[in-house]
């Protein structure tokens, strides 16, 4: 039998009405035909309360402490909110006539590293769940976002693990889809709220979806998203509160005909700094990145000019909350004579748009063609990047919703391809 | 080193502030020089709500109907409670400098049955916990009411369950003792609610406290009293709420010198059922409680007069909720032709009333003497029951605080031994 993996999150799962919600999708799938791995995670509220108490109970009776904990203690708090979420969906869906049992990480087994608190899965032996939907069972309700260390520990994969457990579980049981069910009924060609042509995808490609979602897009985790396209497991995003189908994320052959460009992407709060006049000398990028990444700063776009007379101009982008940071790390750096430079310009007022799509590689002039709308609408392009699939922009931030509409019509990403 | 098993019910972990007060008792033992063994229930609270979303669960969408669900899988909802409080108390423990970790059924493990939501415990093997303490840990934080079945399930043991689990680990690791926390200081020589001159036991034999648990007095469940008698596991109960030394509950050969009468106690809504004129005959009593006991008629004291001309009179006590269903039963009976008797009285106004105490077996005349003392107070006997530690007697309701506080003063246990 074909097998399907489900994935619901934390508002999907938020009460028993909304469980009883899920369990109906789940037993559409199984009237299909499919055997099905439901993977849930904590009802909503839940796992930020268990966290709460973890932190109280690490602040011990001074609650302004410092508020030192074992993470493999975190792990083991935080992951009751699964198990309680799994166990109430069996009963739910046993109800309906349903042949479902809840799973555990440590009874799959799920393993991982044994770094609490962000494991990773190290590998999902199918043994177990394969003897029991032969014996019948026809859904098994895993517990998310958790697994089991060498040392028989309960670990906890951390940010985005539920959805890193379905897509591990479709890899791992060769399921023909993984549905993640979300609060979104799809990935769209760009944000709604700015534009109302924007249109939602039938599929996407996996190299897409990964620039999509480190440019803003915030569905998915990039972290599923790339061991979806390690195992090419073929990725659904869709809407727990609807019936409609979703956005399929797939590898890029199963794309027939396809738009050049998949979408527009924007990232709002970006600045733009610049190092005026830098001595110009084999290793100077290493010796400005250097201190920027060990002080965190999280730098974009590197854009260096052409050398004259020995001296550069170095642009970078970063988040605009860490202006100060770096403009602190780089200051300190000429200070200790690493570093050269006449003057340290920033500009917090910038914007980055972004156009995605695979179909770039074999369509000639896209950035031409993007440049060119930008300026037929009056919008100065400050710094540009491109990768083979991506086109990103600084612009002034108040043109940012005027580039998002204007690509998204030049494009004519309104028209299915 | 010494080994100390201690318990703690819901109350005492209701919060992180009760955690934190449990935790210094905790310390205190290991500075003491204890290896410590904690078991511990859910906040109280939390298995409610978790048992009440089961029940949400399985009556499906219409909330009235019945409401099935799979006992294995209340288990793994139901069992998180204690997964939270021992992952919590070994935070807050290492905090405070102590080597914790919490340990869940499936990890020591605690092996069960597969009787699912009431389970025993098979075997607790100690290696896992012996290596750990040889390791360096100090304090080992147990979940209680929680095992693994040996289809890799998560089991619970059911009423009580969190005492069991402590008394099953005290055997186990051949503690010197286990200590039961809860939220009286102690056992005392009757309800001190019914007389101010009621006394707290500093010792109690195992078999007086399974008398005075099965006949009302609520602090231990009979279940973990058993097994620490089989096993000779010395049982302490004190409260989490003072430094108060308890009750310990041990073999009796460790009761150097004491009272005949260890303790008075009462059951208050009993019933008396006399079938008058039955015809006697050999097999009647079995004729007669067999259908009893096939309704789940609790019956208690079972008296037959003499037999005069081939018919007997046969009494019997139970609770007096349980009348309408014992006298449908016993019709029934007599419908079917397989007893006969003239009438069927009940009383539904008395109340039990019971002196134990394992040094009657070596002193005469104590049932003598509680009859004089009742007598000397005007209270009518209706029924007497003995066995070797024991004597119970109903009583009209209205005087049965009459009765406890004349056989408490007549035996002076008020006074220590």
């Amino acid at each position: 039998m074909p097998r399907l993996v489900m994935k619901f999150g934390g508002t999907s799962v938020a009460d028993l009405e909304r469980i009883h919600n899920v369990a109906h999708k789940v037993q559409h799938e199984v009237d299909t035909g499919y055997q099905v791995v439901v993977v849930v995670s904590a009802m909503s509220g839940k796992t930020n309360e268990l966290v709460g108490w973890v932190g109280e109970a690490a602040a011990g009776p001074d609650a302004n402490a410092p508020g030192f904990y074992d993470a493999r203690e975190y792990d083991a708090v935080v992951a009751s909110g699964e198990q309680v979420t799994s166990g109430l969906l069996a009963i739910v869906l046993q109800e309906m006539g349903v042949q479902a049992r809840s799973w555990l990480g440590w009874q799959v087994p799920v393993k991982t590293t044994s770094a609490h608190g962000a494991a990773r899965i190290l590998d999902i032996p199918s043994e177990n769940l394969d003897a029991k939907f032969d014996e019948g069972m026809q859904v098994a309700v895993v517990a998310g976002f958790q697994g089991l260390s060498e040392e028989g520990r309960i670990t906890t994969l951390g940010r985005g693990g539920s959805d890193t457990t379905a897509v591990a579980f479709a890899a791992a049981l060769d399921a023909e889809r993984c549905d993640i069910y979300t609060d979104v009924d799809g990935i769209y060609t760009t944000d709604p709220r700015i534009t109302q042509k924007a249109r939602k995808l039938h599929k996407i490609a996996y190299e897409e979806m990964l620039e999509l979602a480190s440019l803003g897009a915030k569905v998915l985790q990039t972290r599923s998203v790339e061991l979806a396209m390690r195992y090419k497991v073929r990725l659904q995003v869709l809407s727990s509160f609807s019936d409609e189908p979703g956005t399929l994320v797939c590898d890029e052959e199963e794309i027939m005909e396809q738009n050049a460009v998949a979408g527009v992407a924007y990232v709002r709060d970006e600045a733009k700094m610049t190092l005026i006049s830098v001595a110009d000398r084999p290793g100077i990028a290493a010796a400005i990145f250097g201190p920027l990444a060990e002080a965190g700063v999280n730098v974009d776009m590197i854009i260096q000019n052409i050398s004259e007379e020995g001296r550069t101009d170095m642009t970078f982008s970063c988040p605009v909350e860490q202006v100060p940071l770096a403009r602190k790390a780089v200051e300190e750096a000429k200070a200790q004579g690493e570093i050269n430079y006449h003057a340290l310009e920033s500009d917090t007022e910038v914007a980055k748009v972004s156009i995605v799509g695979i179909g770039m590689r074999s369509h000639a002039g896209i950035a031409q063609k993007m440049f060119k709308a930008l300026s037929d609408d009056g919008i100065n392009i400050k710094v540009i990047t491109t990768s083979e699939i991506k086109v990103s922009v600084l612009v002034d931030r108040k043109y940012m919703e005027l580039a998002v509409q204007s690509l998204h019509d030049a494009f004519e990403l309104d028209k299915a391809s």
